[in-house]
């Protein structure tokens, strides 16, 4: 278990591979949707990097999080196109080949039928020695999991399906719980007052994000930990400190 | 100039700092808005980082992309709040001091008057010794640049207003071209088609990108080049290809 800002959890990270997002064509969601799935299971999403497709740039990035966390989820590049490098690459990363991998050629044989089974859709049942595959129930290729690096689609609906998978197979750590606490009083007039809270409960940790919300400035106090009691407490100073300056805060749990 | 799949553009990365993209809690928007502006800027968004304030992270994030790209622009973390630890990150990261900028007092002074300037609010006038400011209309406190790397808020309308500044101000490269062919082919159908296009036109980038919308399936190929003439030639034997598939392709510039 390496460490996090909190209790009993375990870390991750993230990797978006591909230029769509990079090239502000596309609007990742994929980050928001999985961010929230892993914090419900107490797994931490730790850093989140988005790279092109190109191999040297895929084999250092998966090397350099693959030691650093305890797992490293991975999107996009597995499908049949020039641009689809992620397996060889993680492969590479691994220092093991690719292979026929028998059951996923079977699952690409059961979805197109032996007859469309042509040589792109084929190299999809390439994957590298070792690996545990992860079912694909939408267009059949599947991803694949080797050691603590989890190999997924890109497309959000076959990626989403691929996650809860694997989150079905992987130790969980504590639930991180959250309290949000709303206010439009300017955080410079709070930061000591939240500065103090912070350094009295070490094991929650208290962000303080403005921002603009129909033409007004708010902020949003956000408490976490995995601890309920004191979540509760530290909150509940949070709501008092905000009620000194003078105003009745939103808070939302 | 650093090396971009593209002729004649300069290379950047992006590192949002803070956790609320990390927990789920928030949609990061600032990504794409970033990215399609450096594009027609002739700049390639060649990696994007989410990290957390943590400082041994900033420090070490900004220290090896710094060195890696044209361009390093942050964002996140340069408020007045405990968790607000960008700014001494960076001159860490520099190895130099912040120090009382008089010109960044100056406008925190001018926007909130000298009796409301609060030790908190005056913090956001500590600038790494050596760097120049980046002006924030909207609430006064300053980004600010240090060689390459350009310090941004992390809220959308004032990083906004930061990066316009920060984009008049630095070398263009040659501006970033695409077009998009739309079809409902499957693309392992199209994959050595698409290959062999990709092979004979080494400074167009190809992309394929199957997505579902509206429950169907989809294929968008994007191809990207600096250079006119090579773009449209590139566009029109991918949209000769789909052709030959029996399917009259939709074009996008």
């Amino acid at each position: 278990m390496s460490s996090t800002p909190y209790q009993d959890t375990y870390s991750a990270a993230l990797v978006i591979i591909g230029n769509e997002i990079l090239s502000g064509r596309t609007q990742d969601t994929n980050t928001m949707w999985i961010a929230e799935r892993l914090t419900d299971k107490g797994l931490v999403l730790s850093e989140v990097r988005v790279i092109p497709d190109i191999e040297g740039t895929i084999i250092s990035t998966v090397n350099e999080l693959r030691q650093k966390y305890d797992h490293v989820f991975t999107t996009g590049g597995i499908g049949p196109t020039h641009d689809d490098i992620t397996t060889d690459s993680v492969a590479k990363a691994f220092g093991v080949d690719v292979e026929r991998n028998a059951e996923a050629f079977r699952m690409l044989e059961e979805h197109y039928g032996l007859m469309e089974l042509t040589a792109p859709r084929s190299k999809m049942s390439l994957i590298p020695v070792g690996a545990t595959l992860i079912p694909n129930p939408v267009t059949a290729a599947p991803g694949f999991t080797l050691e603590n690096v989890h190999v997924m689609a890109g497309v959000p609906r076959i990626m989403q399906a691929m996650f809860d998978h694997i989150l079905s197979t992987i130790k969980a750590g504590k639930t991180v719980l959250s309290n949000t606490v709303n206010c439009t009083i300017s955080e410079s007039i709070l930061a000591e007052g939240l500065e103090f809270i912070q350094n009295q409960y070490p094991f929650v940790s208290l962000g303080s994000y403005p921002h603009f919300r129909g033409g007004a400035m708010g902020l949003s106090l956000v408490l976490r930990s995995t601890d309920m009691e004191t979540l509760e407490k530290a909150t509940q100073e949070v709501i008092d400190l905000i009620r000194r300056h003078g105003e009745e805060p939103r808070a939302l749990s």
